[in-house]
């Protein structure tokens, strides 16, 4: 039962999409459930994953919007399509790409994918507000340029 | 800091509406995350409790789906909007409405309340599936019946 | 597939031992795992439940103590032996118990049994410690008698 | 708030002994909890994660333990000590080295490191059983030998 070697876990570039950010993600036993695949909830961990990681390769980290900028991102709405199932051992490509990108709002569409074919895709609605949740902030212009400058398309809305 | 004997986890009717089915969910430090919230991702496996619970009114165990009619119940989509935040220690009221009873499909409205705060609702898009995720299953004619009559209203349909 | 009406979640007392202190916990789909038993990790997150309840029942909310005492209880040690795996569907019954209630310690014993079968067994130490994580604080004095009012022993140590 | 390229992560080899397998793994919002700090049963996945890919270092993966030898690891035991916290944003190295190689049993110890600090640590007795969990298997002594090269000292039990 040798195996090949995988590539291992980490952000890399989509090859069919130069602009799309992705992460590798491996799946484990606490990522499965006793029908054989992946459990439901846990794409959101995966997405939220590379939500976290897209957002440190523009240059911000959560645990620093937290502490430093008294702000957090808190998801809104998830609208999510689950095409084929992920199972133990999988290794996944999840990315991130903003569809827009408004003051306090961002919309991002995110992909989980298995040796390129589509296993769930998602559009998740984030708020941008106070880390004691009192209400809205605006994102630090920085923040929303670097989120632009990685948008996929040039037709990511600027509210 | 002596507290009120709070009512404990278990089905229940809502009084509001004598035909929507749910169940007391408490909060618990795994659901939180450092946002001080439940995480986002936990509300899923809030709302399959209550799927659960609802199938078990029903007469219908999901162990017993797998392991003798050789079926699962696999989410196709999930429509969720986060309202408002729940907390640690907060005892949440979680519901589970049929609004469309198909031959190999299942589509449920789900809320979770607190103290009739609606703090998340989602609409979930179920099928019925061979155990071996090979193809639709047909549901068993007993489950749909009981299905309907746990139905909030006349309109569910009937595919 | 009719099944028997469960008794539902919620504190109970042994019946075998009416000083121990368990709650009921229903095996869920995301407790589980490919291999088709409760995944490892999932037993704390049960037995933290049932330290939970226990503490609510002395009079004393996690919430309150991490807002009103600025204070958090924090796991040092975990002894864990699983003997016999939990399945979905299963009921099960949670204890927990003191075995040291100390200044700014407690340890507990905590089991997980299906039916007066012990599954899963533990000792767990915990640390009362300021919320801000800077170091131990003393449990206030109405607390520890609380604690050893419910404790299954008279062999209690009080340090 | 630029933050410095932060090393993915990976399986790596702890520069301290070359022969002390360990990954890396971050700290994202699911694995907290609103004591600000990491949550206790995540550790254990975050270990098994670790004992995974260690495995499949040795060129054994999990799903075809299962799918081709019908046979899989299930933990026995766990002794756990937690030292100091992780938090959000954290890059954890999560090492894995057996301290004993049996036939049909496996003892290994795992740290959690910051920096080179040590957070948590942990002896994880695991047994390998048939898939159906009716009883002990004996590894293949392919398994076993592919261990053994992999162990950190020369002190592995060989039972």
């Amino acid at each position: 039962m040798p195996t090949e070697t995988s590539s291992q876990p980490g952000p890399r570039t989509n090859e069919a999409d130069s602009r799309r950010f992705s992460i590798s993600v491996r799946v484990y036993y606490e990522d499965t459930d006793v029908a054989g695949v992946v459990y439901y909830a846990n794409y959101l961990r995966f997405i939220e994953r590379a939500r976290t990681e897209w957002l440190r390769d523009a240059g911000f980290e959560l645990a620093q919007i937290q502490n430093e900028l008294a702000a957090v991102f808190v998801v809104r709405r998830v609208e999510a399509d689950y095409h084929r199932p992920a199972r133990l051992g999988d290794l996944l490509s999840v990315s991130c790409e903003p569809i827009e990108v408004g003051r306090a709002r961002l919309i991002v569409r995110q992909r989980v994918e298995k040796n390129g074919e589509l296993l769930f895709a998602a559009v998740v609605t984030l708020a941008y507000i106070a880390a004691d949740l009192s209400g809205p902030r605006a994102m630090p212009p920085a923040m929303r340029a670097a989120m632009l400058v990685r948008s996929e398309t040039e037709k990511v809305l600027k509210q």
